[in-house]
C-alpha cells in the first residue's frame, strides 16, 4: 500500500473531513472526482482541473481498456503520465459500463463477456483482468469488480449479486499487487439486510476503503438517501467511503451528512456540454431566451474564469452556435461549482457548522426551484 | 480614423515589418489573424490566443449578422466586449461567405440577396448594410463589400466584378463613419490589367489600407504567387496590404516576400480539428499509426502548451476518441506554429535576413515533403 493513508481530521455529527493520501498526492475529503472517461476530463486540461479545485479524478477502465489499451498506457508510463495529470487517480472496475451494455453481455461466475461498443470485438472481463488493467494504468485507487444489478430486481437476483460481488472481491484481493490500493464495493440494492451481508463479507477482507455501489440504478429516488445513510453506517470509521456515480449537488450534501467522503459523477461535465449550468441560484439552462441580451456574468457568487470573463448572452450565443468554447467554458463553471461546494462542506465540517451549511444549501435550492 | 496608424519599421527588399495601430492596440506586421467565425476562434479562449502570439483577429460579418445579430452585439458593448478579446479586430464584409452560398444568392448592383443557411430567411447585403453591421460590431478594421467571382470566369465577368467592386467601395466610403477604418479590396482575377484598373480606382479613394481579394478562389495554383506579387506592387508603400484568406505556411512566406502585411485563414484552426498539424518537420496527421506508442512531444522546436505537455501518442488517442481536448490542443499548436512563423519573418526582416529565412524555410519544407 506504500504511501496510501486516510486520516479523518474533523467530524461534525456523521459528516467527516479528511485527507486521502496516495503516491500521487493528497486529496482533501469530502472530495468530488471529475470523470475523465477516456483519459481526459471532457473539454478541459489538467491545469484547468487544478484551477477548478480538483484534487483527485476518476477514469474509466472499460474505455481505456478498449482504447488506447492498458498495455499502451503502461508503455507510456501509466495513466498519470499519459494524460499529464499529476494528482491522484481512481479507476472504476469497468464492470458498471459493461453491465450497461445491455444486449452485449453475458455474466457468469468467471466474469462478464461483452462486445466492444467500438468494433464489436468480444472480450471477457474477470476480476483478475480488471485488476490487471487498473494495475497497468497505474491508478492510485482501484475498484473491485462487482455485479451491479439494474433495479427493480428480485431479492433473489440482488442476493446472488451480493454473493458474486464478495467472491469477485476475494479474487481481486488475490490478484491485485499495486501500485495503488483496492477498494471494495458494497451491493445489496434497497434491502438493508443484503447491504449488511455485503458489507460484513467485504469488511472481512480488511480493505483500505469501501464504496457504496448500486445506487441510483433505477430504485425509487426517495430510497437513495436512506440506503446511502444505512450503508455508510456499516462501513469503518477509519476508512474512506465512496458513493459511486452520485450525483446532483443536493445528493452530495446529504451524502456527506451521511458520512460519505468520495464522489464521482458525469453530471457537471455532461450537463455543461448540454448547456445546463449549476449556479448559486439553482440550475440554469443557458439557451433560454431570457439570456439573449443579458450582459451579466453567469453567477456573481462564482469566481471561475467563465464567470469572470463572459456574459450570459455570450455563453448563450456560443451554445446556440455549437462552439467548442461553449463546452469548455460551461465545463469550467460546473466543475468549479461542484468543487467549491465540496470545499464549502469541508470548511463547514471543520468549523462544526455542517448542519447549518446543509440547511442553508437546501433553503437556497427551494427558493431557486420555486422561482423556476 | 482616430487612433489608426500604420508604420513600416523595417524593409528587406519588398518585405516589410510594420506596426498597425488601432483603438484596441497595435499589431506587429506581417501579422496572421486567427479566424473567429462566430465571435470565437474555434476551441480556444482569448487568453490562449494571446499566449499563442495573436495580436489581431478576424471575425465574420455574415455569421455574426445572422447570429446573434449585430444589434445584439452592439447592445452588449461591441464585439470586443462580447467575446472578451481586447486586441484589434478586423471584420470581413460578409460578401465572401454570401457568394459561397451558391444556390442562395442573387447579385445586382444594389447588393446580394441571399437566404440564411440557418433558417432560410431572405436577406439583402448591400455596401451600406455591410458598413452598418461592421460599424455596430465595433471592428477596428472593416472591409468594403466587393464582388469576388469564382474562377474560372470570363474576362467580361471579372471586368464587371471590378467595376461593381469600385462602385460598392465608393458607397462603403460614403456610408461608413467608424469607429474603425475601411480597407478597399482589389479584384481583377488573373488579369494583371484588370488588377491595375481595380487598384487604380480604389487608390483614388485614398483608403487607409488595401486588400488583395479574389485569390485562391479557383485559379491555377502557380498563378497565385504572381498575382499576389503583381497586385502588392500596385498598392501604396505606406498602407497595410492584406492578402485575404491565404493560406498555407509557404504561401505566407512568399506573400511576405511580395510585400504583404496581413493574413487570415481558417487553415491552422480547421486543420487542427481534423488532426492535421503543422510542424517544423512539415505537415503531420496525428492519427497515423506510427504515433500509436510515440512518447515524444509533437514538435521539439515548438514551445506551445501542447508540445510542452503531451505526447504524440496521447494526441493521437484524443483525436481517435473525438475528445474536445483534441481540438483544443491541436488548435493551440497550429496557431502557435503560424504565429511563430510570422514572428520569425518579422525578426528576419528587421535583421535584413528575410531572403535567407525564406530559402531556409522552403528547404526544410522540401526535406519534409521528400520524407513523406
Amino acid at each position: 500500500m506504500g504511501a496510501f493513508a486516510f486520516e479523518v481530521v474533523a467530524r461534525d455529527r456523521r459528516a467527516r473531513a479528511g485527507l486521502l493520501t496516495t503516491p500521487h498526492g493528497t486529496a482533501a475529503t469530502p472530495a468530488f472526482m471529475p470523470v475523465g472517461t477516456a483519459g481526459a476530463v471532457k473539454a478541459v486540461t489538467p491545469e484547468e482541473l487544478v484551477t477548478c479545485g480538483a484534487q483527485i479524478i476518476l477514469s474509466n477502465t472499460y474505455h481505456l481498456y478498449l482504447r488506447p489499451g492498458h498495455a499502451l498506457v503502461r508503455a507510456l508510463g501509466g495513466l498519470h503520465s499519459f494524460m499529464s495529470w499529476k494528482g491522484p487517480i481512481l479507476t472504476d472496475s469497468g464492470g458498471f459500463q459493461v453491465f450497461s451494455l445491455q444486449s452485449l453481455r453475458r455474466i457468469d461466475d468467471e466474469g462478464v463477456r461483452f462486445r466492444s461498443h467500438l468494433d464489436g470485438s468480444e472480450h471477457l472481463l474477470t476480476p483478475e483482468k480488471s485488476m490487471e488493467i487498473q494495475s497497468w494504468l497505474g491508478s492510485d485507487v482501484v475498484m473491485a469488480l462487482d455485479e451491479c444489478p439494474a433495479l427493480p430486481a428480485s431479492r433473489e437476483a440482488v442476493a446472488q449479486a451480493v454473493e458474486r460481488t464478495t467472491r469477485w472481491a476475494r479474487r481481486c484481493v488475490a490478484a491485485y499487487a499495486g501500485p495503488g490500493v483496492l477498494f471494495g464495493i458494497v451491493q445489496g440494492g434497497v434491502d438493508e439486510d443484503l447491504r449488511e451481508k455485503s458489507a460484513r463479507e467485504l469488511l472481512e477482507l480488511d480493505l483500505p476503503g469501501y464504496a457504496v455501489g448500486g445506487v441510483s440504478v433505477g430504485e425509487p429516488g426517495e430510497l437513495v438517501a436512506s440506503i446511502v445513510r444505512a450503508t455508510a453506517g456499516m462501513l469503518p470509521e477509519d476508512r474512506p467511503r465512496y458513493l459511486m456515480g452520485v450525483g446532483k449537488p443536493e445528493d452530495l450534501v446529504d451524502a456527506v451528512d451521511a458520512g460519505i467522503d468520495l464522489f464521482d459523477c458525469v453530471l457537471p461535465t455532461r450537463n455543461a456540454r448540454n448547456g445546463t449550468l449549476f449556479t448559486s441560484r439553482g440550475k440554469v439552462n443557458i439557451k433560454r431566451a431570457e439570456f439573449r441580451e443579458d450582459p451579466r456574468h453567469l453567477d456573481d457568487a462564482c469566481g471561475c474564469a467563465t464567470c469572470r470573463g463572459y456574459s450570459r448572452a455570450y455563453l448563450r450565443h456560443l451554445y446556440l452556435c455549437g462552439e467548442i468554447l461553449s463546452s469548455r467554458l460551461n465545463t469550467i463553471h460546473n466543475l468549479t461549482y461542484y468543487l467549491s461546494l465540496m470545499a464549502g462542506m469541508r470548511d463547514a465540517i471543520a468549523r462544526g457548522r455542517f448542519e447549518e451549511f446543509r440547511r442553508a444549501f437546501h433553503a437556497r435550492l427551494s427558493v431557486a426551484e420555486a422561482r423556476e
